[in-house]
């Protein structure tokens, strides 16, 4: 299978740099096909903006999705912007590889989502209307693919558990998990978290990478997140309220995990 | 008073730049001085890297936050980033004002918080031992100061209700409100939120404007989002989790407000 690995972390001598060797050594291993992004080697753009856009009218007030859309329609996107599309494309899996900078992916990751995924691509696919809401949440352009986090952070595990003072992991992360790769249909994985980086040391690496092999193994193997489907009934089309009936009394992300 | 707003849209002719130009006007008919960070046209550098260190030493492998202390210590940090700093010294509320993208803020946004927030300004501050886990969440350096969100989306409101498909929206800005902005000491006011603004006309943004002015006025008087501080009795330190006895038997992020 072929496994795309974005990755951000300015510093390849690094915890960060140790797991994305190792993790392309192992999934070779495994006999997949591996491609990096490796933003900041590759110096990716972050921000979003009208330069994205080839043969643009500057005259013309630049709107973020319009003009992402009319670019990937006319074949008028910005060369970087292409050639990440078309890693997707290849891809049966993405992993997302970063650390946690203020409960959240870097910044320079940030932008290869905003710019990536273009209108038609990772969001206003399939009809909009008052009772489709567009292919997503379950559907969309990656829907087959699979996904998932390898994500490291300074804080203790108990600071992200359920009563932690940072937020359940599973939490911090579903803006993520459910808006950025759900979203577009990838089917999204539990997420590998390494905690408390600081101690780290030569055994709990070993430990560590020893815990990610086997999940890397068990890629296409491990049963996915559950979330609810936008499309197949639990969500009143248009208001998208989950019905009353699923999950009854709940609010909050959970509510979305069948 | 002194208000700074950090401002991420990369379209001036847009309704951020129409809702940004009222904030400012508004502010300033209230008596107080206004500092805006736009950040696009600033054309701020997202990425967190080793050049945000003056004389650094490049065999030594670059480390986020270990390099940010050493900079900040030693009055080592690229010049953009101090400029901000001071700004923050100076503002006794801080408004942070983008589009939401992906469920976060912009990824140019995101990286003013990576790099203005160093050791020991934004995060690292106090002491930190088994018995206090450092001047956070509710204490630190923004201490006194208060802050508000103003964001802007596509979606409808009941799609960010507490049963919507893409999560309520408080729990949406968690990261941000709790992570970015109480963790470092701000009082955080509610946010202002403009939904659906693909219907927005003149009409709905001269209402949209009368309802951000009113928050506006009352800036100093609105009662703060109850978050609960770290370091007065809530949590159990260091593992850092909300004692069993408070918002009994609760998980998620709602759990840590009173």
């Amino acid at each position: 299978m072929n496994v795309l690995i974005v990755y951000a972390h300015p510093e390849r001598r690094s915890l960060n740099g140790a797991i994305n060797d190792f993790t392309v050594e192992r999934l070779r291993n495994d006999g997949h096909a591996v491609q990096v992004s490796d933003l900041y080697a590759m110096n990716w753009k972050a921000p979003l903006d009208a330069n994205d856009v080839r043969e643009r009218n500057g005259d013309t007030p630049f709107h973020p999705s319009l003009d992402s859309k009319h670019a990937f329609e006319n074949g008028l996107q910005s060369r970087d912007i292409e050639i990440e599309q078309d890693k997707l494309r290849w891809a049966d899996a993405l992993i997302l590889q970063f650390p946690m900078w203020w409960f959240s992916m870097p910044a320079i990751m940030k932008g290869w989502v905003e710019r990536v995924y273009a209108y038609g691509f990772g969001y206003g696919v399939g009809e909009h209307s008052d009772t489709h809401w567009g292919d997503r949440y379950g559907e969309g352009m990656m829907a087959g693919k699979r996904a998932m986090i390898v994500v490291t952070t300074g804080g203790w595990e108990s600071h992200y558990g359920p009563r932690g003072i940072n937020g359940p992991i599973d939490d911090i992360l579903f803006p993520i998990q459910h808006g950025v790769l759900f979203y577009p249909g990838f089917d999204v994985l539990p997420p590998f978290v390494v905690y408390h980086t600081s101690t780290m040391d030569d055994a709990r690496l070993q430990a560590t990478c020893d815990a990610l092999g086997q999940r890397l193994d068990r890629l296409w193997d491990d049963a996915p997140i559950a979330f609810r489907k936008q499309n197949h009934g639990d969500y009143a089309i248009p208001l998208l309220t989950l019905r009353d009936e699923l999950a009854e009394g709940r609010t909050g992300f959970a509510a979305h995990v069948e």
